[in-house]
């Protein structure tokens, strides 16, 4: 189904951490090519171009825009080859979207799924600009029996011993529903898309996990059968047990983070304040409904405190997508401090203190805790 | 002499790893948030924002181009206080530069110093726009006395139990010469700086490592003695021990990397090509003399054959202080290969196939290592 064969000998089987092994030189050599947000980098309501997290499967495919093709094709009326001049050709929308990598905090899990280690960072908003991809489909025109829309990427490798471009599918209704609106991008941020966000062309998937947006999109293949590609099929399922056929990834769960107030440590990380008043804020989503509460905890998450919501309201505004600022005071004594923040969203759900734990590490959302040593000038 | 006190509860000391200690949370922590180059986008002459690589010792500062003030005192005639607007009233230049991290390498010794843990891909090119520091220097006036300038940065943090701002120096003929052109750069690929890479204003010193070109500059201070700050005299330095004081670290070592071949195994990063003839290529560099020479070796270090080196010739051409490209050709035949690459610059320094090791991990530049699977088509 993914059009080539078996590669087993240079890659290995999904596996878990073994209870005291620290990370290995393969999960580095993912964190040290992709990247996620550098926390402070929050503060920004739209992430610039290089803070924006980066996932990519296999390699950054060379790509040229003078030859870049989408095809549309399946069940639909009339197969389509759109060059990117085509595609501008259809009415432009832009769209401010948060977006988050599927494997978040999967580096905290215990055991750890061996993979991309996301610690908590993989995270970014942008404002990406492209064709609604219901107004390709109704120009292409839908067949009765189709159910389903397939997503090629260029990027090309190896994943658990299957040889694969990357692809991903969506039920139609997703692909060509209006909220969320489904969007063939272009751009990012005012400019075309970087190397590594997709270029020239992407899927983006408002409130999605990361992996449905497929980057370096070449081809839409609508089907009357559900994908069973490795990416939908054994790839991105909460599973328990490695046998288990899983339920797969869709939306994003709610999550809450906080800029780490102060200053840091080189090494630890661990902050430092001075003491008084010290504001605390960061930003919310959730993939599911608007954000409603976002709560702040400074001792450890034994009690919480409302935060308060700045910025638009979320679904029904402008930026129905995309994360919300949020702000709480906090007075520092001397001392050592653990905080937290965790959100709310419109469905009820939240975000657990304690991990929930699945054996690909996805969805992860249990509540940030950031150390913090409040002391009076040392100098 | 860095202006703050000490905090050592929360900076822990620098230590090596234990035999079998894998890498460690904090390390992970400093990877998730800075990147590396990815190797595939060695095949971009100057690097697109976001794939160039990025360190940042504490917190990228919130900054804003409206209040910045770039200070020069100390042993000068007549302090300055400049706005941006003022340093563009200056001549600006552009040059092309490869920078590199002066601890690419260092996850991958052993015993392996514990902080940033870069594996090879800590490097970069980008053409950077400013002002030549000579010029300001020459507007300040420099005193008889003065020997070094010391480069203050606006991001605060704690390093080995010391609370500072980000500051180095450089001997007053290195700041105020031509060959390098030492620069105080606002622009980079012809836009503003971005955030993580120093907005708004940097500097910029061709041919060294990465921590002397001073992100987030605010102050110029010419002095009558060397810099004795904790960037100067305890970190950077080659040493053996940990009391042994060493040697500065400054110019780049010789170091050629490869675009790895075929496709990757996402895990493992193993990479797969089809029988026949291979197109090897990528980029070379030094910070002491041009490239001469780059050889490769499809053997694991067993032969080796000459590259052609494209490009321009290095230092004295239009881009003296940037990588040159080079191309071989490999007639790949099934079964498990073992790629490297070697370069030699004009003052005949070339690269070691096994590590040289110091204590901090600096100045790495053994052999890069790329598995490779040669196998015929598999679907």
């Amino acid at each position: 189904m993914d059009g080539y064969g078996r590669l087993d000998g240079i890659s290995p089987p999904g596996r878990l951490a073994g209870p005291a092994e620290g990370i290995t030189l393969e999960e580095l050599a993912l964190a040290a090519r992709n990247h996620g947000l550098p926390l402070e980098a929050l503060r920004y309501e739209v992430t610039p171009p290089g803070l924006h997290y980066v996932l990519v499967h296999y390699d950054i495919p060379a790509a040229r825009a003078e030859d870049w093709r989408l095809t549309v094709d399946g069940r639909v009326r009339t197969p389509l080859a759109l060059d990117l001049a085509s595609l501008r050709s259809f009415p432009a929308v832009t769209h401010r979207v948060t977006m988050e990598c599927a494997g978040n905090g999967r580096a905290r899990l215990d055991p750890r799924p061996v993979s991309q280690p996301w610690l908590v960072e993989a995270v970014g908003t942008a404002e990406w600009t492209g064709v609604p991809l219901r107004l390709l489909l109704a120009e292409a025109g839908v067949g009765a029996d189709a159910v389903e829309a397939v997503f090629g990427g260029a990027d090309h490798g190896v994943e658990r011993g299957v040889e694969q471009d990357y692809r991903r599918s969506l039920p139609l209704g997703v692909a060509a529903g209006r909220d969320p609106e489904v969007l063939v991008a272009y751009g990012m941020n005012g400019g075309p898309l970087p190397p590594q966000h997709g270029f020239p062309l992407r899927l983006v998937v408002p409130g999605w996990y990361g992996m449905a947006s497929v980057k370096w999109l070449t081809g839409i293949r609508l089907t009357a059968a559900p994908f069973t590609g490795f990416q939908q099929a054994e790839g991105y399922r909460y599973r328990r047990e490695a046998d288990d056929p899983g339920e797969p990834v869709t939306r994003i769960a709610p999550r809450a983070l906080m800029i780490p107030p102060g200053f840091p440590d080189f090494m630890s990380r661990t902050r430092v304040v001075r003491p008084g008043e010290v504001l605390l804020e960061g930003r919310a989503w959730s993939g599911h409904a608007p954000v409603t509460r976002v709560e702040v905890s400074t001792d450890g998450g034994g009690t919480w405190s409302e935060a308060v919501l700045t910025g638009p309201e979320g679904h029904g505004t402008p930026h129905p997508w995309a994360w919300r600022g949020w702000q709480a005071r906090w007075t520092a004594a001397p001392g050592s401090h653990v905080l937290g923040v965790r959100a709310t969203d419109a469905t009820g759900a939240g975000q657990p203190v304690l991990q929930r734990w699945n054996r690909g590490g996805f969805g992860s959302n249990h509540v940030q805790r950031i150390a913090v040593l409040c002391t009076p000038e040392s100098g």
